[in-house]
């Protein structure tokens, strides 16, 4: 029976899996960072509507360049992140994964590096390899911190030509100080000129503001977004970016054309009339993202701080080992593979209630 | 005021303008190949519900694999194309320029190369050169047939590690024989294990029955399809391929995860429920197609033979003249750049008219 590997495909592909969490059937799961809260049914039936008229004109190539749809993005943006935005400076894409291969086939790509300062989102450098960019995994502080010297020191190294700053940080929970980032960026244009992207797919939950006001001034430097958190919108697959209208303008050279649909085009829309309704359950989420923080550390665990809808948990001998036992109680978190550690998205009250319960079963039995 | 050549973008792109045809408020538009005809009625009702459906979940990813999807086009494709294929040989992605980009980064990208046979498909080049593939640019008739010994002997020179074959072939509009496919797929065998990509577009409007029965015992043949014209959905953005499951496999190491939206997803499920009185459609517009072709003959021009919802007409002296007289008369048509040649898609019959009264008035005032 033919297989991948009699295929010719690329020599570094040869071995590989498919990247992506288990999708397994559990009453509890916790495991993706999915907002719990469904769309409110006003907003569902919206998005029917937008998406009926949508279907109408459905013959016809969508609207290229999105310009509806950024335009709104722009003025959530301006409204909520304390910087003045447009059309011209926001760009979007079929999730910030999709954002992020366009700036690293504009930016990066074959013979040009990427770094990150790992643990992070591992699709930066999953997407890194997939555009033929080389990545450089940079370092991270014991308490997950960046720190700003070890990861200068890298840069000034390395002279990559895109520098991933996630903040609040994946998976472990963090938010980036705006200096941290400020310094980054000069010590990055110092080596070679080069593009930093802030992803702040999370940054709704954070304790700490928005780093959108830093694009001032600075056209090298991208914030990344998404729909997927606060925005309860995970299936829609909406990610955009926020950035000098010269680095929007750039993408646009390897965007494959048309590569929004109308129906996603219009389904954001929709959302995007509700955001005051969807940020009232962000305020749910950081008040139980909070809870977890707290009982977790009640119950006996270390925690990261965390500016997310997520909060990073141990330290386990055998993360594995744990993450078992507590799909065993019903549950399903995220073994990241940071050794020691787990994720835990914070879910509806009582789904954090049965996180908390199995976690506590298992601390018992330790103990015991 | 900072421009694109002031980022750190990539040699490549430097001076380099997007893709995409010029979007021009004309009364009739028939440049990019879409169906004229809106989608019925009780199918927009039925996009809406089965939405509506999806976006009471839509805080959730959607099915990262597509499974009933998958299922639904290979159950179409097994109905219509005369080859049994099953969800295992079918994958699915945001248009057929997303498939053929995450072939490219599977089969080719930095270090290899690709095939097309030119004037073709012109994102066949445009995503290769995006995926950091080295592009070669193949030979094709006068008569804008494939010359089987002409392409064998380039892809014997060239040892691409990806063949594009466009059947029927955009801009020009002919189909290709199997025979053509079966003796260039060994070719290409013979200069190294490589992939073979037809890219089927436009095949239901062809008089050619489907290519994809040579898929079987074929592994490094793939056939690509879109929704975006027989479906005349272009802004659902529903590209698919089929191929033996082992390349179905392969693409998932590349593809972003949840690439495909829930939206996008209920979307063309509602669309496959109306498969019928879409190729009803299909049918309408090859008897108008085979009307241009008759008449534009009639009326004194050379019509290459259109297998495709368009049909390709000349010669000019300065096709780009003959563009600018007919937008004058109210009708968007393609300058695709075939040097004496221009491109109409076929319409309703009414746009088609005014098509034809546009061209009779340009041919008489040139013979007055």
């Amino acid at each position: 029976m033919t297989g991948i590997d009699d295929l010719p495909i690329r020599d570094e592909l040869r071995g590989k899996s498919p990247y992506g969490a288990p999708q397994l059937d559990v009453p509890v799961r916790l495991n993706t960072n999915e907002n719990p809260y469904p769309l409110p049914e006003p907003l569902v039936e919206r998005i029917a509507e937008r998406v009926r008229e949508a279907a109408r004109q459905l013959n016809r190539y969508p609207d290229r360049d999105a310009v509806e749809l950024r335009t709104e993005l722009a003025a959530y943006l301006t409204r909520t992140a304390g910087h003045e935005v447009t059309a011209a400076n926001v760009w979007a894409a079929n999730g910030s994964n999709e954002v992020i291969q366009q700036l690293l086939q504009t930016f990066a790509g074959p013979g040009r590096t990427a770094i990150g300062f790992e643990p992070s989102y591992s699709m930066h450098g999953l997407i890194s390899r997939g555009t033929g960019t080389a990545w450089i995994s940079g370092p991270r502080s014991e308490d997950f911190t960046i720190d700003v010297a070890a990861a200068e020191a890298a840069i000034a190294e390395h002279r990559p030509d895109v520098v991933f700053i996630t903040s609040p940080n994946n998976p472990t929970g963090t938010a980036v100080e705006a200096g941290t980032v400020l310094a980054l960026y000069e010590a990055a244009q110092a080596a070679k000129p080069s593009l930093v992207v802030v992803d702040e797919a999370y940054v709704e939950f954070s304790h700490r503001p928005s780093l959108l006001p830093l694009i001032g001034g600075r056209p090298n430097l991208v914030v990344s977004r998404t729909m997927s958190k606060a925005f309860g919108a995970a299936g829609l697959r909406l990610g955009y970016l926020a950035a000098h209208p010269a680095v929007v303008d750039a993408v646009q050279l390897v965007r494959l054309p048309y590569h929004l649909s109308a129906v996603t085009q219009a389904t954001a829309l929709a959302a995007l009339e509700h955001t005051d309704t969807l940020l009232g359950y962000v305020e749910q989420l950081k008040t139980e993202r909070d809870r977890l923080v707290g009982e977790l550390r009640a119950i006996g665990y270390e925690v990261t701080e965390s500016d997310a809808n997520f909060v990073q948990f141990g330290r386990f001998q055998d993360a594995q080992e744990v993450w078992q036992q507590i799909l065993d109680r019903g549950v399903l978190v995220r073994d990241n593979g940071v050794p020691g550690w787990l994720r835990v998205t914070a879910g509806t009250p009582a789904e954090n209630d049965a996180f908390l319960d199995a976690v506590r079963a298992i601390k018992k039995e330790q103990s015991a």
